[in-house]
């Protein structure tokens, strides 16, 4: 009943996040005819400015962590990002009815990390003072940049063999540097590489960081307006990536949880560690990954990732994965 | 004399504030033949902007209010603003040479609510220790949304008529959903109902806000560009827009006064809620009227409605209305 | 020693900050054929706003100068500035293989004024106790706006002459004219008119200061990009112009340092302003100048100016002339 009531909690407040209320407000004023547009150009540069950020973000964490400490877990953390992605679009492969784009952009976001679920899961810990090596939250870019550039590559791949035949041979190494070279990976790895070499801390809080929420509410806005358009693409399998998103951040946390247990084991990574990996593993992109893939999988169904990742995924790795993980540390670690 | 001092330093005061002083360089710089350009996908994204913080703030103030005790000055609030548009357009139809866009529009300016003339009377109020309801500032999107939209309605059936000749039947509930449907107004309802229903008071604050003055003056640059090219347009009426916006103020605020004095005797609203009540029916527009106004009625010249408000409404609202109130809220409710 | 090893981590920590690290991002990018775009209305947006900003700050800081105090000073410095762009205009017309409209736009940059290299010996001659009028750091718009007018006005003059056969008549008042309505230095005086004339601190504060280096980041990023398609033209004349920046800042200081000398003793200046003053000869601009000149004189080749400004003038300036010219007036005003 409290597992139940917590999961309709966490459910209530997503809806009332100005995330999703963008999302929804985009899908509504589409639905009612409104010609409320936003301009094709101001789009191009609202992605940039977001996967900038991002990547300067996630340079300017790995430049800070202590990379000998944490080579093995990055490994592992990069291991899981990919494995991930691979699973799932393989699932989602198998299922019918299923666009190859959207199965593929789903698993990708499966992959790609929640940093707000990432902070709720410290936030537990340090409440109940459970131990973690500082440099573990740095970890995330580890899995969330492979694994978005991961499912861009596949639905490069796929696409490309739906362009030529299901028999031509097809490139991988030229797609790989067909997709880096993209807008939306160039503005990504530029940023990381930014963030990685050059002291871009100020303007990194002067202007991408402040901007950042804004103009992910913009993207969103739409987002929305592209999803409504094409939701009934998604009619008759709706309840497939339901389905899905519901059991993958189950899966993906305990996968992670053994891989991390072997860390503990061999390199003594802690268990707070193991948890937080975890519930890197569990969470669903809904900040990095929408103007990732969006930018570069073009047609794939935002309706699908999205209403995937956050109507259902994040309130599953927030209410279900979070505490499952810490309980299950608790036997496994004896707390 | 003290008052002639008073109107005169707050014109002065006008003159310098940056809002006033980037509409007069966009018409000095068009004056002078400059090629400066702000590109146009910039021009319709900053006024997306504008509108949704407009929006997006009033959704906040009502959802903070406590709607029961305000609800009959709520309704009489947005009786007022509807009365000034419909009595405005009223009066500049019956005026020569006045063009019917021009007038309506300069009407629903004057029938939206100034924040900051709002703000002056309230810091008098607090001098003066005159009390008033806390959810009384909550009232003006009560004004100022419904007195847009009913002059964006109004200019639309009259542009209709125009195009399709006098005794055509118009359909004005079909132009009603066309005015919502037009971008400033999806904007604008928009931001309202995301302040209404989502906690967007994070990237109100973060990005909407901090961004607002700014994009509002690179708005009032291009209003200026534009209000240059169509100043002689004016030539002839300048006087009527001016003897109005020196009448306006004084008579919408009497009239607020008389129904704000009904709600005092019935539901017993406070002396100082009938004076703040009576300066937002005097106050004309500066912020959220020339985006609205500008993104949908653009035939409507911008010399009229802002020159109107900005260079006498907003004086007189400022150095008479507001000081005229106060002394007769002494008198009649003997304070 | 000591000196190389200034100067080398001079040029190493210039290399960090992110606006060179921009800068050869764009480089890079473009070298590895990334598809990354900045769409164009954004881009002449930026250019926009960050002229502007240098406009608006200007007019502020003239504003809030004692002009009386100054007057001197300032017509000096006038002149520093506009020598310093006739000199190296010259100077680079007698070199081989060097395109006129590079040759200009590099002398313009020297002539204009870097705001942080100021800052730098500033912070110095506060450590050395070593008193400056107050009014002296708002003597840099009078340096750096006319040298970056008069440069764009001699690359007109030139692109006309160029256009039209050499001997035909050139109408020198029409290109000034001209020059001043473009785009670039339209923003420019319209900004500094509008920081001169009215209140604009709020909206400078709010708005153009704090995206001042986001928007910086994005244009040397796309100058990055442009830079480096053009990187071959300069193959040949690279060194001539890593000459130029080597000898050149110490130069145009010594040159201001005598200026500053005969207005000490006629009008009393400080020996700190005279330091000052050589320091803001000496500098070139890496922020102003860029904006501007790409706006203003498109043909000229980025390479060419921000290459010598910002990899070799700016480390002379901060690792050469400040030391040179405190240990200079320590000699001739026996500190």
């Amino acid at each position: 009943m409290d597992f139940l009531f917590d999961f309709l909690t966490s459910i209530f407040v997503q809806f009332q996040s100005p995330t999703l209320g963008f999302l929804i407000g985009g899908m509504v004023i589409a639905a009612l005819g409104s010609n409320l547009k936003i301009p094709n150009s101001i789009y191009q540069f609202i992605v940039f400015m977001l996967l900038m950020k991002i990547g300067i973000k996630g340079g300017i964490e790995i430049r800070g962590a202590d990379l000998s400490a944490m080579f093995l877990p990055a490994v592992s953390t990069v291991i899981i990002g990919i494995t991930i992605v691979l699973i799932g679009s393989f699932v989602f492969s198998l299922l019918p009815g299923i666009k190859r784009e959207d199965g593929i952009a789903t698993a990708g976001i499966f992959g790609a990390v929640s940093a707000s679920t990432l902070a709720a899961a410290m936030v537990l810990l340090e409440e109940e003072a459970i131990f973690y090596e500082a440099w573990v939250p740095a970890l995330y870019p580890f899995m969330d940049i492979p694994a978005l550039i991961l499912a861009i590559v596949l639905a490069n791949i796929h696409l490309k063999k739906q362009n030529e035949g299901k028999d031509s041979k097809v490139d991988v190494w030229g797609i790989v540097k067909e997709s880096l070279r993209g807008s939306a990976l160039s503005a990504l790895i530029l940023g990381l590489s930014l963030g990685l070499l050059t002291n871009s801390e100020s303007v990194l809080e002067s202007f991408y960081e402040p901007l950042f929420r804004g103009f992910l509410s913009v993207l969103l806005l739409v987002m929305g307006m592209e999803a409504y358009a094409r939701l009934n693409e998604l009619r008759r399998v709706a309840y497939l990536y339901a389905v899905y998103a519901f059991i993958a951040p189950i899966m993906h946390g305990l996968m992670a949880f053994g891989i991390g247990y072997i860390a503990h084991v061999t390199v003594d990574f802690s268990p707070g560690g193991v948890i937080l990996l975890s519930v890197m593993a569990a969470s669903s992109s809904d900040i990095s990954g929408p103007p990732t893939l969006r930018g570069a999988i073009p047609s794939a169904n935002p309706s699908a990732y999205i209403g995937s990742s956050t109507s259902v995924g994040t309130p599953i790795a927030i209410a279900v994965c979070i505490p499952l993980f810490i309980a299950l540390a608790k036997v496994v670690f004896d707390l």
